[in-house]
């Protein structure tokens, strides 16, 4: 009996959501809405300000890199038609604006610091992930990002940003977000850019689905 | 017997650590190092760079909460003493400096500089967080918890900052990290200032267990 | 002659402002209103957002302080009753804010999006200078001062903070502007913290001050 | 008389480089180094750190930029070699860094944390300015040029980034300084890119003439 119980651990360790296909007892036991025997969801927010539409295509690609991830459902909202159950059932929030004198919008800021003191959202261990859009190499767009990644924090989230290597896989790295300029030195959202997005949604969704997977095992 | 085997599910999900101390091949499973029975340590380094004492003295502070949580294995130590081993072990880094003109001491930023990109340590999903002393109210120390929150970032660990919460329960928040004013103003580190630094050690040392939690379960 | 006009131009480069209050068609070339044969003042604006008033009392002192420089004029206003008029007039402007979740707050930001981009106010040269509230050590207060400064930036103007020196005159230092903890360990706004707000309102009208007597010189 | 004297204060105020040409004297009173009846120039250092060649070719736009102001003398350094002569006679100063882990690299950080500490040099109004090159959209670059900056406000300068403007001349804005993507999605430094470098060389020199002719007026 012990050699099974083992066997059934490794199976646990190794596969947890294979497990909770065969047994909807155990997904039952996470508390998660009536999913039959799935596998329980990790939900990404992407919430964005766009004000010509460049924040907003750069938002798609977060949410297309976020689907990659399996198991993963994906909510892509204006910031303005964002609401309280959104906040509260996402396990990833990406934050993404243009870029308003190197900061974030008023606009959208007056919508995002009603979330935690008006509706009393509770975004503690929630994964957060900052974008931007915004012309010129130093024109803010990395502030902007910083700022995202600030309020997240000071609203209680962990944070990280999209992995990089090189081609050789000599060098890996991480940025703090991604952003793409949109000035007249290089117009539109490209192709390149919306590698960056995408990455941050895929990174996003795969830290959301592990802490997730954590969540039931800590008092 | 898929009654038996929901009884033990439910068990693993609920207390995986009580599992392995029944089982220790399903601790080896996790490829810890040999602690017989007990479940697994999660790791937390705290390195800091001092110049008279009152980043070393806030340095503790943050040890002191990381070990305020239950199976954390904490090491201290200045940042020019730290091998690869330290860093490779670590499930959560706590980086500290004093305020050097709003920024990171050279001397200290020399040193981790190298941590990437010559010692090749790879930091994926470690959490960090980040600490510092200063003079002045405006002083530069915030901006040294950012900068240090950026670089670990762009080493791709996740980030997060200590909890808060009002004494009536009905605000909460987070902060990006922990800072003691060490400046004419406010000499030295007061007990009130380390409150802030064991709150990030404690905060840290939580995540990491979680993130260690769920790290075997993923592909 | 050349006795004499060399006379007269030392007598330019000591006090251009006695200059003008023995010749009034000097200060004429300025282009200054009408203000007989007065020097032209130097005009700070003390721009604010404040939540519970620490905002506003600190701003209070940042103008007391700029008002310690002779020939300056000052003006304190909440940010919301700012005009046209009042930003194109002055030379220095310091903006002030509580912290909400380490930024901006919204409705502020809000405002001081549209000074340029709807109201078209012209900011080149104009001395910047920023201040903020905000509880905790680490939470936010000084990032809301950076992104202050950024905002100035991106508007064109060039942007400074108070200076110290400590008792012995050995070391010198700058910080990124002034700020008050108004937290609960920290609470309301000290006659220390006033200070601070008083060096800032003293370092941008001294500036303000300088880059007005250069300005009409060059093309 | 009267008449003489106002005919010689227009054109102190109109062309006071042009009055110094006339009369030595004058220029004495200013304490430059003995130029013979040339006019005081305003000195632009740029200093920077490189690692492959890309931040010194960006430096070079930054003083080729600079070099477009009458009257300036413009240093190009690595950090390395800057002596404290060259920043005792710096009216502005440019830094700029490559990105390493979205920060200023060690070993420049350790040269210019000296500066002020152990050299005393007085930054006191000179003006400063950043760059930076760095790979990634968001890579960090700009939270360089942030960090230089908050570096050079600590240590009293007065800051300011290039200037710009739409090619419809309806908008009008600046940036935090200048930097280049120099990463694999967009190799090396280009022309354009150099443009912002030359911006911001020009920015500075211009702010530097405008204090400097300022400087000996007031007390």
């Amino acid at each position: 009996m012990k050699r099974n119980r083992a066997g059934i651990c490794v199976l646990v360790l190794a596969a947890p959501l294979l497990l909770f296909s065969i047994d909807p007892a155990a997904a039952a036991e996470q508390g998660q809405p009536g999913e039959g025997s799935a596998p329980p969801k990790a939900r990404v927010l992407v919430a964005y300000y766009s004000r010509h539409g460049n924040t907003e295509r750069f938002a798609e690609g977060v949410a297309e890199g976020a689907r990659r991830v399996p198991d993963t459902l994906v909510t892509v909202k204006r910031v303005e038609d964002v609401v309280k159950e959104d906040l509260q059932a996402a396990d990833a929030i990406a934050l993404g604006a243009a870029t308003y004198f190197a900061g974030i919008p008023g606009t959208m800021k007056t919508v995002i610091d009603d979330w935690n003191w008006k509706w009393k959202v509770d975004f503690t261990d929630k994964v957060g992930g900052a974008f931007s859009t915004g012309g010129g190499q130093t024109g803010g767009k990395e502030f902007v990002v910083v700022s995202l990644l600030m309020f997240m924090i000071n609203n209680r989230m962990v944070v990280a940003g999209p992995l990089y290597q090189d081609a050789e896989g000599e060098d890996i790295w991480g940025e703090a977000g991604a952003s793409a300029m949109t000035g007249p030195l290089d117009p539109g959202v490209s192709e390149k850019e919306l590698d960056a997005a995408r990455l941050l949604g895929e990174r996003l969704a795969t830290l959301a689905r592990k802490l997730r997977s954590a969540q039931p095992r800590l008092p």
